[in-house]
């Protein structure tokens, strides 16, 4: 029968974490709970909604957490509700006591509030991965590599496998990380600093988002281990595991255009409220594009509205080579593209109008291109 | 054909405070628009949902509006869209163009966005309040007085008045303001500095909360005009018109009790987390009640859900007198009518368990009392 007490703050904030993991409305009733697993080594929360789990473990080491560890168990207890019982507790101290079969007491202050729990035996078992030699990645090169592939995977079921990103290291340091939609692409390379297994997996874009939230900025590296069919990210206290999805992802290296006939440099800030304003009537049209015009040097943004109105602007730019083109597609699949890049200035290269488009930062050597798709309007 | 230029912020600012008495959803279509009228003194924007109205002028001596008027006229342009578009715009100065019968330009920077309005004649006239002397109230004062008593008003339509707040000046001078929803009540009086005309009106709480957001904390005193059926809240810019709710209000004075025969003195801050924690279990319960012990002058708070729990707390008092009790009550209510307090002190009287019991602020001199009716749970 568990007993323990512990610092209310921390506690919640491994809480806050583990949660990420756990969905009130999961299929799985007993998915909706929080694990909490005392040893003699400290305590663990465990959540998990099938696809994605967590376990966040606080040391007994951990001089912040104040852990004293009295008696040793499981419990599970229904996940939002226990967090804001215990977010609601009056002191900084916590004492969690099981007081008859999965029944709690917790006191904090003169406050004494009573739980009833369920049966840990009845929480799934999570897969464990058998422990090999990890991939380790700074967190902080990881999420920015999330971030500016991610949001284009596609967020419709239609074809599982597109709802994933693409992650291949090739001659144990190439590194391709690709994501599409089939309406646009966004593809990161780097080469690792050290050699590492090859691999080839497809993750869920919705795992990788999860992860950038519950890794914050303070854990330095993670490690990250392989399996059939999942992977594990790891750092001191917190292991994430999510599913990976199954299936070829399909080969996109044929979709990358090398040979340009228009090149345009712009001020990033300056083309993505350009084309804001343009989704503002574009929305309101029947294809929903924007037109730009790239006409002796100067380029333009138009869109009418029937309706609504018209827009019409003179986009600065910094530098255009090339031939005239008049191309249209969907403003928001530039705006995403604009907020995912990390430099001042981006480089934008056209075929034709009915050919994809590249965007590649202008002002950084980083590996990271971008490909939209026009919409042919007559 | 309007044409002025103006500094967008300013404008924007102007058209989002109109924007609170502006429905996207009205049962009126032409109510999702705001009338903007040109004159030679200035600009005027005017809302309305047709029970709030809003008339919001920027006057061309307003040396932060920058306004240069080259035309007059009227026109109506859909509000959410027009305020989205005014907030995209690159530059900080705007030009505001009629170029054909309602169809204006907006430039701003190079960007010109076409947009069509409609015709100002649709809108409906705004009943004019004749001025008379009105009633000059501090701003701070009125919109403490509506925080101390708009949210014990009623939100369900069943007695309509009840929605409102009863606001009576009698002998010149003496101020009364109360609200209910006959489960509770709030009760702020004060004695004016200035005798006026007595009055008697219930103005919906929503107008009320809407006026608490319009009237910032710059504007110093609010003018108060009366009319038959609607009310006038005017500073230098701004005239903001509200229907009243007609019928009689019932007569509050008798519900108030005079005579205790328990009475305690809490710390607000340290009583409202503890009823926030009962209420974390209260909610599961079939009453929905926290049962307050006082006994041997010891305050305590209980609440049992078969399902859920328990929660069983000792609060601390400055002061314990009268008779023991035992009482049951909902603990959103008194909750609502703690955060409703500027005290640190709260002295609450009670007579029985089955009958309302007060609060007053311990360590203010003000006239501000509600009131609580238990629940009987047996």
């Amino acid at each position: 029968m568990i007993h323990f007490s512990i610092n209310k703050n921390l506690f919640l904030q491994a809480l806050n974490t583990t949660k990420r993991a756990i969905s009130s409305k999961n299929a799985i009733p007993i998915l909706s709970t929080v694990k909490i697993d005392v040893t003699n080594e400290g305590v663990t929360l465990i959540g998990s909604n099938g696809q994605i789990s967590i376990e966040n473990f606080i040391s007994q080491k951990n001089e912040d957490a104040g852990l004293l560890i009295t008696s040793l168990g499981s419990i599970l207890l229904e996940a939002s509700f226990f967090i804001n019982v215990i977010s609601s507790l009056p002191d900084v101290t916590l004492d969690f006591k099981e007081i008859e079969q999965n029944q709690i007491v917790l006191t904090s202050g003169k406050s004494e509030i009573t739980l009833k729990g369920k049966d840990s035996e009845q929480y799934p078992r999570i897969q464990e991965i058998s422990a090999s030699t990890p991939l380790v990645l700074e967190t902080k090169l990881l999420k920015k590599i999330i971030n500016e592939t991610a949001f284009a995977a596609s967020t419709q079921e239609s074809r599982p496998i597109l709802t994933g990103v693409h992650f291949v290291l090739s001659q144990h340091k190439e590194l391709k990380t690709v994501a599409t939609d089939s309406h646009r692409l966004s593809q990161k390379k780097l080469t690792l600093e050290k050699n590492s297994d090859d691999f080839d997996v497809v993750i869920p874009s919705r795992s990788l988002r999860e992860f950038s939230a519950v890794f914050t900025d303070d854990i330095e590296t993670v490690e990250i281990f392989f399996a059939n069919n999942q992977i594990l990210f790891r750092s001191e206290n917190i292991s994430f595991y999510t599913r990976l999805l199954e299936g070829n992802y399909p080969d996109t290296d044929r979709l990358i255009p090398t040979d340009f006939n228009t090149t345009i440099t712009f001020d990033v800030v300056n083309l993505r409220q350009s084309m804001e304003r343009a989704r503002l009537l574009s929305s309101a049209t029947q294809n929903g594009t924007v037109k730009l015009e790239i006409k002796d040097g100067v380029v333009s943004a138009h869109v009418h509205s029937p309706e609504v109105g018209k827009v019409n602007e003179e986009i600065d730019t910094d530098q255009v080579t090339g031939e005239d083109l008049t191309i249209s597609f969907n403003p928001t699949y530039l705006i995403d593209s604009l907020k995912a890049l990390n430099s001042e200035k981006v480089t934008i290269s056209f075929i034709s109008a009915v050919r994809p488009f590249t965007l590649v930062p202008a002002d950084t050597d980083e590996d990271f291109m971008q490909l939209i798709t026009p919409v042919r309007t007559n």
